[in-house]
């Protein structure tokens, strides 16, 4: 499909504003709306959930249907379904906006930090908290009030496809085939994916960079079974300390990766970039503030905004080994899991670098006990274009609804779906975001921002809007 | 009390021989009783299981009533009750034996490795498997049995008070203060103690010298919660990652324990009993065998025998950070736990190493995360009598149960009673056991060797015998 060279209709300056004002007058229904679809616990991780996220997809059709997007469907894939939806232009040769989506959440983990509970939304002064308020019900129901409010003035600018998947929190297995299997359908010009978050809630922003992701399991076997730490303390190796030093030695002293190899695809950031990047409105006492730790940490010579976007780094995700719940046992445990993640940035190969990783721990591995490693996950970095039709659409379209210039970031975290649309179907995507720093994404107490979502809401019409005229 | 220098009564060697007929005979309404104890599961590291503690208390003191110790009592303590009864011997002056148990059991812990449930027992081929039916159902019920049988041929040969306790597993923390409340009920000449097992079944066994322990939390406190590894990866310290740096740090390079001042306490066993652990039936093989581990490790210089019973040791007994249980989340865990224990020998002392682990910690802690250190429980080693009279009479009761002399050895494990007997009531302990390496004391599939049990039995009816006529 080609994007139209001809200039939009006359009155596409007042459909513009109507649109705005329609989606303003519906905000409370909207909030019910996105209440009612926070409260499905759509927990992609979760087998337990698996009819809840089933539930999620259907409530999600509905919702496009009774819009007006008459093709909406849930279409199965080996995981969890996939909802999609189309809707055409008011006018022929117009192009085509893909708008991405996902529809499952993250596990909801330990509830006692949870002030109100994770799948009853709570809307509590400015926010509405809720597991996936964030990441990402909030920013995908936003696009759906955006078309809403358009349809509720005759019709869309462009043509409009809407793919909504349910297992991106878990690294959209079933995602790369669906793409493979649905070229024609899903062509389009550009990708709008709002799960990039923004930089502060009056910081509208762009992500134009975004890191790759490696998760991996490391289990470390040790007696066949738990067996009591007073016979065979001193005799029998714990799988829970070799697990330890295996995890110290993959940092060198300074904060660097130590696993050999590690650094050899990394791209250094120009300095044009990392002037730019030093101009970003993230300071040191913002994230001690949000994290509340006593002090940041990292790689030396890089500065925080660089070391959360620009750098590779290492994560210890998860922990288990032995006595793990409540209680105390006195015992060597048979085993002992790490599930960790690394954060890639260009050019690393994630395969790459899981086969540097499993060599490393097969070198540093004493003959007392035995080694499991497991990639569960893997995509590469991307660096997108700043200067795209897509990109100036976007910026103007945030710009007008923020009323302030955006900032254009590397984001920190990977999105799969992003690197599979450029490699799979060749659209580039338009990476921005309604969640913030605080607003725990992944954590306890999860919560969006209803400003910003209003804005959200107006940004989306606007960048519509402006993806047909430009 | 004092111990009596008369002769035994002339049918002695009579009333042994029958006793030991007696529980022969009734082995298998044994066997039922002690099925019916095992089922109850009386964990008492979980809150939720008070209950069942409760319940095998009550069982326990209506199975002494019912065999005709009429002064039994289940005495409340501010955790799990005690369970108490007396028996006067056939003739005053004699000598008073009391007889130590504990009726609580472990965790069960993850119920995939156990072949049949852990609160069901079920018998095959030679074994009792349940949780609790080697350490120490097994062994406790087998003084019952005896006792019972004694009584049945009119009379037993010293004054018996029976202690059970319903904590050992979790460090005996109300029986000190028990012991000291009630002195002259507990007044007494010797402690038996069947919870230190056997090095085989075909070995006796005599533990001499028992490791002391110290249990402590490690908690180490990032981010305020859980935050997103995509976002703040780079720039917070991982707390599981310096978690597991910290215990990395505990070694040196060479297997021993790197914690200043750790080994300024440690009494060094002389060359004679070197000489003699030495001969004990442990190979390294049927360590090996046991386990199922690949290789074996530990401190150099020292066997296996020593390094398992009479060097200190260090074990990580449970982890648990961030995403634990089945599903993956990218974060950086708000916090990270590990729970560990040392092994003690003669003469450390469990408050200094606890506070030496704690110095050391703080040390080599980073500024950007906290970290919380928590005493469990705490006991020091203790190193017994070899030629005491009671010590004489179990070694000939279990040369005449087993027709082979004892080994001695030294235990690996710690138990706190001996060493609270020895320093509140003044009471000395002499311990053996029932339970072998291969029976997964604290592991899942635990097992009771019945022949071993029915040895048992009748041991316990020799030594009764025994130290009335030494």
């Amino acid at each position: 499909m080609q994007r139209s060279e001809v200039s939009a209709p006359a009155d596409s300056e007042t459909l513009r504003p109507a649109a705005i004002r329609h989606a303003q007058r519906h905000l409370a229904r909207h909030l019910a709306a996105l209440s009612e679809f926070c409260a499905i616990p759509s927990i992609s991780a979760d087998p337990n959930r698996r009819e809840d996220v089933a539930q999620a997809a259907a409530w999600l059709a509905a919702q496009l249907e009774s819009i007006g997007v008459r093709q909406s469907r849930v279409i199965p894939t080996p995981g969890h379904p996939i909802v999609y939806g189309e809707l055409a232009a008011s006018r022929p040769g117009q192009p085509t906006v893909l708008v991405y989506g996902h529809y499952d959440v993250q596990p909801d983990g330990p509830l006692e930090p949870w002030e109100s509970k994770p799948f009853i939304p709570a809307n509590r002064g400015e926010f509405l908290f809720a597991r996936g308020a964030a990441d990402m019900k909030g920013p995908l129901y936003a696009t759906i009030a955006a078309v809403e409010a358009m349809l509720q003035q005759g019709s869309v600018p462009v043509n409009i496809k809407f793919i909504f998947e349910g297992e991106e929190e878990t690294g959209s297995p079933n995602l790369g085939p669906f793409l493979e299997a649905h070229k024609t359908m899903l062509a389009a010009d550009v990708c709008l994916n709002l799960d990039a978050g923004l930089l502060d809630y009056e910081a509208p922003t762009i992500t134009y960079g975004l890191r790759g992701i490696v998760a991996m399991e490391i289990r470390v076997h040790g007696p066949r079974q738990d067996v009591h730490s007073g016979i065979f303390g001193g005799v029998v190796h714990n799988p829970a300390e070799v697990l330890a030093r295996l995890i110290a030695a993959l940092r060198d002293g300074g904060g660097g990766i130590a696993i050999p190899g590690f650094y050899d695809g990394v791209r250094l950031p120009d300095e044009t970039e990392r002037a730019e990047l030093a101009r970003l409105p993230i300071t040191e006492a913002s994230i001690l503030e949000q994290t509340g730790v006593p002090a940041l940490w990292g790689e030396p010579g890089f500065s925080p905004v660089e070391r959360a976007g620009g750098r590779p780094t290492l994560e210890v995700n998860g922990l288990v080994s032995g006595c793990a719940g409540d209680s105390f046992a006195t015992i060597i445990p048979a085993s002992a899991l790490a599930r960790i993640s690394f954060r890639l940035v260009p050019d690393q190969d994630p395969e790459l670098v899981s086969s540097q990783l499993t060599r490393y721990l097969e070198t540093l591995l004493p003959s007392t006990v035995r080694l499991e490693v497991k990639l569960l996950a893997g995509s590469p970095a991307i660096l997108g274009e700043r200067t795209s039709p897509a990109t100036r659409a976007l910026d103007r379209a945030l710009a007008a609804a923020w009323e302030k210039p955006p900032y254009y970031q590397r984001g920190g975290g990977g999105i799969p779906i992003v690197s599979q649309m450029q490699s799979i179907l060749g659209i580039s995507s338009v990476l921005s975001g309604l969640a913030g720093p605080g607003d725990s994404c992944h954590g306890p107490n999860e919560r969006l921002h209803l400003p910003t979502f209003e804005r959200g809401i107006e940004a989306v019409i606007h960048f519509l809007h402006n993806f047909a005229q430009s």
